[in-house]
């Protein structure tokens, strides 16, 4: 017996995107290009990077002005006042801080670094939008709705490629007590972003001890195995061979409730 | 330009692990068999618990008399004391618990729920060596030293394909702030566990704000879409088509160090 591989493959060929981009019609254009055919079954995860350029959710930090909580705490993480400042707009909680580091807790309620705001691979000010001058310093803001993001991806794969596709919006994110950043699902549509195993039995017939697993976080962790974090410039990657059985259900679903978390 | 996919792909016909067996031979039995023949810069993933078996860390509850500290705990988070005891003599401290929920640091550095230790897909009684009998509760220790087994396993495997071989032996661990199991690497041999993108530029050649990522952690939780958590019974994954350039270093590098750690 032979089981079937799971392939991670990245959709070559997506040129840089920009807000108002319509990052449906790229991607099926990049997919067709490349003569790779989505399948009922596959999914294809995109990099949140692209989805948030595409939402136009750049910020110039010149246009920011630091609260007086915000340069407090900028001071005591030797972050940027501005950028603090946008991090706590985008957060319900600060969770742990010391300098270098800021972790909060995303109104989206993701706990990540930073609020998940990027500096990196954000383009230089001509290719920003009426905001931007040539002293701009853009950043990257989170998508407004990842779930909703994936949903409408998902809607427009279906019906260019006549077939039932998973998407999942990812973004690499650090971790407690382990080093690295390791790809996550911000948002997921078309499969079930936890995987519940319950009343599943182990090789000896005993019911598991342990029933759920972050589907859509191992395979935004797989897909960041070829995006490549820096120049590759690979923000989709099509992952062929999955299967599954249960209902889908969206990312909130892998996000643990506070009240229910040790850690925080 | 197209870009080569990575495939991940299961290793059939592993049969049941016990104490002593061989795992080398049977990895190699099974990938000769399935006409799989590995090659330089390849990765197998192989799971913690055949590992474990093999290495004997098979421990019968009803040989363990809890502590006074073991059963106070146990009392506070609901669970068995003498299983209790077995993880505090595995851990180097507590990191936090509440009913139904023990997460500690265990000696080899990780911090996971249990010390690791599992009562699932324990071999039944006649299965589990001299110490077993018809009432054994059999529960499975993590591996004595991870980073030593793949290596020796990395070791048997270059010598039988003639090739240069990643391993990562790998265990689905919970997290904090995020429902569901994922996969890690507890153990590596062959390749960057932690790459480092230090003086790598993003693709508008800023230098990146986030330097390393979770590499074997990410390989280990691809793998886990196809192994299977319950019954499927698939314990190591052959990934092929993956590529670094960095120096080969063990899982250790992926252990945040208590003092750098703001969430314990």
């Amino acid at each position: 017996m032979t089981v079937a591989p799971v392939t991670l493959t990245a959709v070559p060929g997506i040129p840089p995107i920009g807000p108002r981009d319509d990052v449906a019609a790229i991607l099926v254009a990049a997919l067709v290009a490349a003569a790779m055919t989505p399948a009922s079954g596959d999914v294809l995860v995109v990099a949140q990077k692209i989805v948030s350029k595409a939402e136009g959710r750049i910020v110039d930090l010149n246009g920011v002005t630091p609260s007086a909580r915000a340069r407090e705490l900028a001071a005591k993480v030797d972050k940027d006042p501005r950028l603090v400042e946008l991090i706590l707009r985008e957060s319900s909680e600060v969770v742990a801080h010391k300098p270098g580091v800021l972790v909060v807790a995303h109104k989206l309620g993701f706990v990540l670094a930073n609020a998940g705001i990027d500096r990196s691979n954000v383009a230089p000010p001509s290719d920003s939008g009426p905001d931007s001058g040539p002293d701009s310093e853009p950043v990257l803001l989170l998508p407004v709705d990842p779930n909703a993001s994936a949903a409408a991806l998902k809607a427009r794969l279906d019906d260019h490629f006549g077939a039932a596709l998973g998407v999942v919006v990812s973004d690499s994110v650090g971790r407690a007590w382990r080093n690295g950043i390791t790809g996550i699902a911000l948002g997921a549509a078309g499969l079930p972003a936890l995987r519940d195993l319950i009343g599943r039995t182990d090789l000896f017939g005993r019911r598991l001890e342990v029933t759920q697993t972050g589907f859509a976080d191992e395979i935004a962790g797989a897909a960041s195995l070829v995006m490549g974090q820096a120049d590759e410039g690979l923000p989709a990657v099509l992952v062929s061979g999955l299967s599954w059985r249960e209902p889908a259900a969206d990312a909130t679903a892998l996000l643990r409730p506070k009240d229910q978390d040790l850690f925080r």
